[in-house]
């Protein structure tokens, strides 16, 4: 459940306000695509319309559905996780890792046999026959982008159920795609990608449900319309398995105020194309933070709203934390991701505002508290 | 998943806007506590607190809460009766009936072996051992308020997992539990309680779950707190059972809008005594309504925010339904509850002005349309 940082405890500890802290730990965008003002007309007296029918509509709007797919909204995206694995109960699940911690946690709660495939590593490794394999693209904590035709293609002839998770998708910019490449299989780096030239922009897998049955896309809204307090994510998978899926919801499982939320967010589509441009740039910065400090050795290529970054000579992320509390900052040591160790930590992309706080107290802990890096990253 | 009917439907078919619909289906308290200028400083960016804080604190406040005893918020009742029976897996699971569907519904996706008991005609009927009983108090449709002490026992002799639902249970003043009397057990009727005389004030059986850890109570909020769009409901339980319970409970799964909603809600507890008042006010409106429509044989003594009438003369609920649909009035016709057939018909009680609407249109039904009922009621 160690999702972000709990920032409550951190501001209860530095006795200050929650949003007094600089949360870099959470892989929130910054801005939000509407305000709340677009509640003051919800009804609350009522149930809502049973069948989501406006959301859905929103979706649909939103994200292309193609032909017999359906969407099945849920109250966050680990209430979809957590109901997801737990209709297929799967027996072998095979997780490429470095991978978000709450995969990990249900399948143990559910007694499933796990494999962890590291990505960084020897991506195309064997894969069991009739297992559940759960991918994250772009994945996180790294935020590296993947083209999956390769892998779907391995995945399929194995007979697999396949899980994408794209909850960070949408901030991966067509133009950044364009310019640096999607990495391809089996080159999980940025010189790989670069040597692969130019790949076509980023896309979901959903249109190959119509094709392969047992496909599910999993998405949050939380983390591109800046939103972690609205609790809706949605399934994409076959009419039928949507049908399965929906045997065990409950009635009513989404709040009307979020409902409403985000359908006007959805609406907003001027805040997509701003969200990625946004994103970019401030990546940029962030990553010149990182850089300048001279404390990390590696700073992923992430193409997401975040980067991760390893501490030099194996510095221990929460030293780094504890040395950024007096500025409030709040980051995420990633010893809690199989593969990871505490040397690694992620920051997800702020403000500008909050980047250039970030870029000063990390200027210095580096002059005053650390030891020196090595200089030749 | 047929609570009340689905306005959103009705609305389409007679062509006007959901608000519009006088909707006696849902029992839904007409007032709320609070109104939405509560939520304009809530911050939607971060996560919410993952220990739900400030919300279990205004439970705690509103609800005594028994040493030994936790609790665990849901995004909803739906979706707490969900999680608990699909956490306890029962073989054998015994419906006091007529019952909310929700819980027919998730027994048979479980494959529980079911048993139904008429709690009209034989509430203490045999208890297969170490089954799951399910009881709600007070009872839906008909609003019935049990004195449990002897259920109790019973069930415990017979080991049973017990789960007392007790959602409409705020709505019973204390004042009128001691003028008319909680229904004592194995007298189910107006009548029976009165000859029983006096009993002591409603309270929640939660005080025995520390002598008793196989006992859960449920609860809704959204009834008494009248939000149906606002979706969090609660377990209470052992500490050890509540530890259990979320161990498959995803992170996040309250929205943080609904959660800063219910914490002022509750904290206004000047509201807790109106609602009884008005309750039982209205209700006494509602009963001289159907009464005086001379449609009815039998008005169910209910003690809750609602009131269950049957037809005279094995009348249609439907037919009933289709001669209100001029005045926009839904109402619940009780056919999918066990054991009631579609003579009956279930009001919620509203305010005024809708259940001056109801009379007239009532007594229109009764002047023109329907058959004479008898006279002997």
């Amino acid at each position: 459940m160690n999702h972000g940082g709990n920032i409550y405890q951190f501001a209860q500890r530095l006795g200050c306000l929650p949003e007094q802290v600089l949360d870099f730990s959470a892989n929130i965008n910054p801005e939000q695509a509407v305000d709340l003002s677009c509640l003051q007309d919800v009804q609350l007296t009522p149930y809502a319309d049973p069948d989501y029918g406006l959301l859905k509509q929103a979706l649909n709007q939103r994200y292309s559905m193609p032909s017999g797919v359906d969407i099945e909204p849920f109250n966050g995206a680990s209430a979809a996780i957590f109901a997801l694995l737990r209709d297929l109960q799967p027996k072998d699940l095979v997780l490429y890792t470095p991978l978000y911690g709450e995969y990990a946690h249900i399948a143990g709660e559910l007694g499933c046999t796990v494999h962890n495939i590291d990505r960084f590593n020897h991506l195309s490794a064997d894969i069991p026959k009739h297992s559940t394999v759960i991918f994250v693209n772009p994945s996180t904590p790294d935020g590296q982008l993947y083209d999956l035709q390769e892998l779907l293609a391995t995945w399929q002839a194995a007979e697999c159920t396949i899980i994408i998770d794209e909850s960070f998708l949408d901030f991966c910019s067509s133009a950044w795609a364009q310019e640096v490449g999607a990495i391809p299989c089996g080159c999980p780096d940025r010189a790989g990608a670069e040597r692969a030239g130019t790949r076509p922009a980023p896309t979901s897998v959903a249109e190959h449900i119509a094709h392969y049955d047992k496909l599910y896309v999993i998405k949050s809204l939380s983390k591109f319309y800046g939103c972690a307090g609205i609790r809706i994510g949605f399934i994409l998978a076959s009419t039928e398995a949507i049908k399965e899926l929906r045997r065990f919801e409950p009635a009513w499982k989404l709040s009307s105020l979020d409902m409403v939320y985000m359908q006007q967010a959805l609406a907003n589509t001027a805040f997509i194309e701003q969200t990625r441009q946004q994103t970019v740039h401030l990546r940029e910065l962030l990553h010149q933070a990182l850089q300048a400090s001279g404390l990390f050795d590696k700073i992923y290529p992430g193409q997401a709203n975040f980067l991760l970054a390893r501490l030099a000579n194996g510095g221990d992320g929460y030293q780094l934390q504890e040395r950024l509390e007096p500025s409030r900052i709040l980051i995420r040591v990633c010893d809690n991701f199989e593969g990871l160790d505490k040397s690694h930590v992620r920051f997800a992309v702020k403000d500008e505002r909050a980047i250039a706080q970030l870029a000063s107290s990390l200027l210095n802990v580096g002059r005053l508290q650390l030891p020196m890096p090595s200089l030749d990253d």
